[in-house]
């Protein structure tokens, strides 16, 4: 009666929605104030007022039926140039706005480029810890996600690993730096590093793999950490942007696709990536959004709440003997977990109202993620049931 | 380097895509006033005032984290409701909030359903004259598309032709009344036929054949026609919808799909159509949308400006001498191209500045679509330059 694969898809949620309806249901039992819900990422900061304003503005001065018309498949020539604009302005990255495709946001970014680029027998490289729908991303577009283990010091990927997992097969890498849901930040040097062991692969195989970055996360670094644009580390480089974390608008599904001008064959990858987006059901990125991202495309919200809730929990729980490398970006805090199995660690955590997320599904056994795109109020007031459940290992 | 099929289908846009750019590069040719473009199905009546009235209250008085941020997959449950409710209320055919699933608009709803259900070696089923991107779409999620003719008298299905096309292999038709190209409603008659078809099908196959109904111009009614909710007609229904054309909201990508209280095994196809909205990167429907769509789900924009349009355009060109259907609904006038090669015809019609789009793409050959979703005007100017067509053919 209906495709198996996709049943499961959709009966089997991810473990990240999993907890945060557990939580709705808990929080109805035992209250909200007993609930600390650390499972989603979904921004608490609000959009910068410039998005209402925007918006506004839109709805009074511009005629209705442009406003919510089609665009282009491609996304608004206009939009597109504002972007590629910003994109230059501000890497020196030589983009051009017929090489932009705007999305439904970063997952239609990914599910667009994957199709595009898909051959028969194809790999492509996860760098762990990863975002758990990469792998569901990957197969549905027929896909094989081969993934690479990372370095416990520091959550950058395993180089040594990534040399050996770099094959014959290997059509492209995704590269997710600002990490979810390490947090981390991966290197200049990282990254060179990478970008040679692809180049050398490239030589070897003579064929040109693409650095997939996948960058919901560019805006949100701190302090003096530097996240170098990838178009400019390595040629082969399809950027995957959203503004749902940069502007806070998760939910009106709005970002895009940016083709390095040194990708290889830019007009043919160019031209089935408008093929995909038509054979997924992408008619265009939500129009009105669209022109709203546009004007907005400088404006950021409060990214320093978000680091003054990092440095809160990551001070409080490191002090309390939890074991985690600081990070540097995203609103993610990787955590090991107190004992082997993080899913016993997560349900535990969950006795004491502690919602965080097991780590096995971003393809690292033994560590949680702590999600800290909540209230600072929530994370001072979580501080005890944190205490009580480190404390609750050494009885 | 990538996927030729993605190539394929980005690289040979669609003919309406294809006369639309033209239209657009000759009106910069020859001025704007004498190219009449007839080419896209992008609504030229505004959305009705309650969409912006809506949009403004809803940025004005709702949390702006709450308005713009992630809601469940399967949309908001306040909106599953009010779309519940609208379809009970009009149609009475008991649909439950809980097998409401919101889109990014029609393409998507048939995109996701289409994979949900899908299952190797399937077929669906077209109606010709049929909207090109419905092969484009059971292509794209692995399926076989079975293309029926119609009756040229009414641009009703060949119901023999249909009996003959159903088959074991036969997982889906996909109905579209009122219809686009041709604009044909169809009767209560037809639709209780094919749904014995299918029924005995179903009796013969030990199986449940779906019953896709593509309704983006179900509000577009005309007169006394009727335009049967298919629910009530055949039990095995699922009803993809979308606000393009009923609040003329066609850049938002806002749609639904509903399934039918008696679908057999409708639990089991709602996870389908969740894990598939997953698959193909759908996070959620835009947010903001699906609230402002709640808030206008009984508004509809001027119909009686398309009716009007109708009128003048089916009434001018039959007594030039041109030979069509009056339709009943959508924006369309299906007209039989005056020699046998429409591609030939509408290029001729383009030395007339006249954009019209040939059927052989919707499964007609001989036929030509004219979109009247166009202003009154146009249509009145372009009159002459019609006569001037046809008389080219009595020379």
């Amino acid at each position: 009666m209906f495709n198996r694969t996709m049943y499961e898809l959709g009966s089997h949620r991810s473990v990240i929605r999993e907890l945060f309806e557990f939580g709705k249901k808990r929080a109805a039992e035992v209250g909200a104030d007993k609930v600390y819900d650390f499972s989603l990422g979904n921004p608490n900061v609000p959009a910068p007022d410039g998005v209402k304003a925007a918006a506004e503005k839109l709805l009074s001065l511009t005629d209705n039926t442009l406003l919510h018309g089609y665009t282009s498949a491609q996304g608004d020539a206009t939009v597109r140039k504002a972007v590629a604009d910003n994109i230059n302005a501000r890497f020196g990255a030589g983009v051009s706005p017929d090489f932009i495709y705007m999305t439904c946001g970063a997952a239609a970014s990914l599910t667009v480029t994957l199709n595009a680029l898909r051959e028969e027998g194809d790999e492509f490289i996860l760098l762990a810890p990863y975002f758990p729908e990469y792998a569901v991303f990957v197969k549905a577009a027929g896909g094989v996600p081969v993934v690479v283990p990372f370095d416990p010091e520091t959550f950058a990927p395993d180089l040594d690993a990534l040399e050996k997992a770099i094959g014959p097969r290997t059509k492209g890498i995704i590269v997710n730096s600002p990490n979810n849901p390490s947090g981390t930040v991966y290197t200049r040097e990282t990254l060179t590093r990478i970008a040679e062991l692809l180049s050398q692969a490239n030589a070897r195989y003579d064929r040109h793999i693409v650095l997939i970055a996948d960058e919901p996360y560019r805006e949100l670094v701190y302090g003096d950490a530097e996240a170098p644009y990838l178009m400019n580390v390595y040629p082969d480089t399809v950027v995957c942007y959203s503004w749902s974390k940069s502007l806070s608008l998760p939910g009106e599904r709005i970002g895009y696709i940016a083709l390095s001008p040194r990708l290889c064959d830019k007009e043919g990858v160019y031209a089935a990536v408008c093929g995909a987006g038509r054979a997924l059901g992408y008619v265009c990125a939500p129009a009105m959004f669209q022109y709203v991202a546009a004007a907005c495309v400088d404006e950021r919200p409060d990214i320093e709440a978000y680091r003054r809730n990092r440095d809160l929990i990551y001070s409080a729980l490191t002090e309390m003997g939890y074991d985690c490398v600081r990070p540097d970006g995203a609103f993610y805090l990787f955590v090991r977990s107190l004992e082997a199995d993080a899913n016993a660690f997560s349900d535990r955590a969950k006795n004491y109202g502690l919602l965080i997320v097991p780590g096995d599904s971003f393809g690292a056994p033994g560590y949680v993620r702590i999600s800290y795109c909540v209230s600072h109020d929530m994370i001072e007031r979580s501080l005890p049931a944190f205490r009580a459940l480190i404390d609750s290992y050494k009885k």
